[in-house]
């Protein structure tokens, strides 16, 4: 990648939020910036641009360098060119989202690199306005896992579950990593996939729920949560499907558990179950209703 | 404000998020949609920008009209213009993060005038990274206001009372009116109003702490949560300062409440109060430890 000689060089780290998913959607900080470096890295497996929409960005600021989780991870080659070199690594979202990106950050201070961020937005941002839900009203937010090797993650079940027993909206983002080891090809979860995995989460909390110590007001809250929740209709779950969010084509689905997994969903999708909704929120919601796919 | 007669006319409202603060984080396709518009309106309550970036902003895209709370609450102007014409509403921030203006975008569809979202950064959205909390560890936000007559709020510290029992962390902004009215001259909340308005929930909290029930798992929790928090120390409570997040000037201090009156603030304030964090999330906060003001 090619340097501007009229630009004095300063070494450093670049952290740049990329937003969501297209070019117009970065700030002009953003892009100033990813130009300007001298090089440029794109760290592609905690979420993904459209390909089109980064071959417009390449065109914009210059050759971009996709890498995976063990590049961002053991960062070695990334942190020894910052020591000679402007280097940005480009984020989808915001560049601090991800406790990655906040380790690469003090990786970076600690070896004496100057380290910036820029902004950008995230999907956790404008999921919960663009669908119509009190941005204050959300709970605590999780992650769908995949299940791994017959393994499968119950605690976004239990965060749901203490969400709703609070009236607490959730927002449930979706895995893209089949493997889990964030090396290979990304697959981002389709809503039957998250239908699969949130079937295999109820399956498991229910035979463990007579495990669960009640000792304290915390844990029997928790127990009771659960209870209720594994005890409701799982089909009769309502929920947002929220497709490619910022997107021109994005799409937002108001429905149930039973009809979810008909819809294909986009590229990326994540999901919103909402808890007990305002006047104006209930109004804002039934503009996705949608009772099949 | 002057058409750009060759665009062939689009009567549409077009709510603009600008970002947290200055004319660099918005995105380009805002600053293009706002460049574009017949009219500009800039929403001044719910948050602000500092005047030399409005003013920038203006001489970027064109003059701007300032409205308060009553304007965009009874938006007939700004309805009635955008039936004819392509009306901007610009907003601090993301533009559907405050009911408001969801409530606007309903009123507009309501009204068969189409209704155009540009998402920006949110303060939510970069303050939890920034100073180098995990996102998917906060709990529930929460906005600490100011006491209006005599009267104060203890629903902020409720909230942070439940997610610290629970270990979550806990976002506080600054409420900007002092009168409630949404009308008047805005003025953010220095750090040391913040403190006045948390002494004066606790004290209210404490001396109703025996009449909240506790028939359920819910209250009983509630009530324990209130109680412990009430019983610690105030004055050690750890806290994290954040000032002006997302500009050039952003200052990030990590105290406690003893000292945060000490701290000047900026012109934008925000508050985190961190619950157990792991090692990186530790290590990230410690960079901002101060002692005193």
């Amino acid at each position: 990648m090619a340097e501007d000689s009229d630009k004095p060089k300063q070494a450093s780290l670049v952290l740049i939020g990329m937003g969501p998913n297209m070019l117009t959607s970065m700030t002009e900080e953003a892009i100033v910036a990813a130009k300007s470096a001298d090089f440029r890295y794109y760290e592609a497996y905690t979420a993904m641009w459209p390909i089109e929409e980064l071959e417009r960005l390449e065109s914009r600021v210059g050759p971009i360098k996709k890498v995976m989780r063990p590049e961002v991870e053991q960062p070695e080659e990334i942190l020894n060119l910052a020591k000679e070199n402007t280097v940005a690594v480009l984020v989808v979202g915001d560049p601090l989202q991800a406790t990655t990106h906040v380790d690469l950050q003090l990786q970076a201070e600690e070896n004496g690199i100057d380290c910036r961020i820029i902004h950008g937005i995230s999907i956790t941002n404008i999921v919960t306005g663009a669908i119509g839900l009190s941005n204050y009203k959300f709970g605590r937010q999780t992650t769908l896992t995949y299940p791994y090797s017959n393994w499968i993650a119950t605690s976004p079940l239990e965060i749901l579950a203490m969400n709703r027993i609070m009236g607490h909206h959730t927002l449930a983002l979706l895995d893209l990593d089949p493997t889990g080891a964030g090396t290979g090809k990304q697959q981002p979860m389709r809503p039957k996939d998250a239908v699969i995995s949130i079937g295999l989460m109820i399956e498991k909390l229910s035979s463990g729920i007579e495990d669960i110590n009640d000792n304290d007001s915390l844990s029997k809250l928790k127990k009771q949560a659960i209870n209720e929740l594994v005890a409701t209709k799982f089909a009769d779950w309502n929920v947002v499907l929220c497709s490619d969010m910022g997107a021109e084509d994005q799409s937002i689905i108001y429905t149930n558990l039973a009809d979810l997994a008909d819809f294909p969903g986009g590229n990326m999708n994540c999901l919103v179950f909402p808890a007990s909704t305002s006047d104006v929120e209930e109004k804002a919601l039934l503009r996705w209703s949608r009772e099949e796919g």
